[in-house]
């Protein structure tokens, strides 16, 4: 590689993810991470390159578990964005039965949002709803999303695997997910401000990829 | 809206995006930004909730103009990943004619990197070099596509229209991002090991947003 003025590191690409796992578990440091819960925080970090990931993530009692079960028994995850949808390893969640559903651009869900003057991610909710399957929803943009599904299942209308709650953003995100932390369902959540489609898809992949190593 | 013990703020949904880059400008408070990089970096902030962002954005001389002349002449984007281009908004670009693309699920790409022993993203950037148009590159996940263009580019074999270079990562990557900025092309690049697909996107859509902007 001539003309290369900068040190770059020589690293096949199969190793660059164990590579930087490595880096991530070094940097961390002494931080004492409960080992169902590490591959998770760290794939976020790994997501992001931002640290604040290890105190930012909230799970509801035996989350990793719940969820892990979930998805062996072929659940499907339903996202808020096409971008978490294609974040997913859609390849290794089949593995399992389940895929990666997002209704945020069918046509009756653009309809009844425009009709119920609501959000496309409200309405996506809703049409999740009313499919009467349980899924498991990964929320990485839309606070409306998650206002919605804790309407629906307090509502007794909606019955859900879990919900991965990492919506970003400045207006109503924080209380959004303030409010899902409420519920009494698996959950893992990004607090505060931060988040994003690729942390939603992050943790996901974090959950498929440690399924058969928590039994 | 029963039950709900949290203060949702009540915002309109097309008002959530107004809204919240105020709500960046006020935090921003005495900070002096260029204006037409304005934009772009509150745009990387929105889409992240780090306001490191602030400082990690380094444009090469007049990057913003030249980007958006490229744009408004129809210029299509090729990206390295499928979320990147999920997340760049396709329709507002193809009004002045140019469109995302993605060759990394292509089957010839998968072919070429396992016969060369490469990964896909450099076997996707040899792909664009050798379809002989001027691009805009926009690279979210990896270090290696950067190497390429750089190799690329100085071998004389790819003409482009600028790079935006925001892999995220600990391996290469900073590497990668300080090697693209020995070029002499339209460059942004998220610094460091910060960045992602979904950091490449809100670029794009901070340079395509205000093309009309900046006459």
């Amino acid at each position: 590689m001539k003309d290369i003025k900068v040190k770059i590191e020589n690293v096949l690409p199969n190793d660059i993810e164990k590579r930087s796992f490595e880096i991530i578990t070094e940097e961390l440091g002494n931080a004492e991470l409960d080992p169902l819960k590490a591959p998770i925080i760290k794939r976020a970090i790994h997501t992001t390159a931002d640290f604040d990931y290890l105190r930012n993530l909230y799970f509801s009692e035996n989350a990793v578990i719940k969820f892990q079960e979930a998805i062996k028994e072929g659940t499907s995850i339903v996202t808020d964005t096409q971008m978490a949808r294609s974040g997913i390893n859609k390849k290794r969640l089949g593995e399992y039965g389940g895929e990666v559903l997002c209704f945020m651009s069918d046509e009756d869900v653009a309809e009844n949002a425009k009709l119920n003057k609501t959000t496309r991610a409200v309405a996506s909710m809703e049409k999740a709803a009313k499919l009467n399957k349980k899924f498991i929803f990964a929320i990485g943009n839309a606070p409306t999303a998650l206002i919605r599904l804790y309407e629906l299942i307090k509502e007794g209308r909606l019955d859900t695997a879990g919900i991965i709650a990492a919506p970003v953003g400045f207006v109503n995100v924080t209380e959004a997910k303030n409010l899902i932390m409420e519920l009494d369902c698996p959950l893992i959540v990004a607090k505060g401000r931060k988040g994003g489609s690729n942390v939603a898809a992050a943790i996901c992949n974090g959950l498929i990829y440690e399924c058969n190593s928590n039994k």
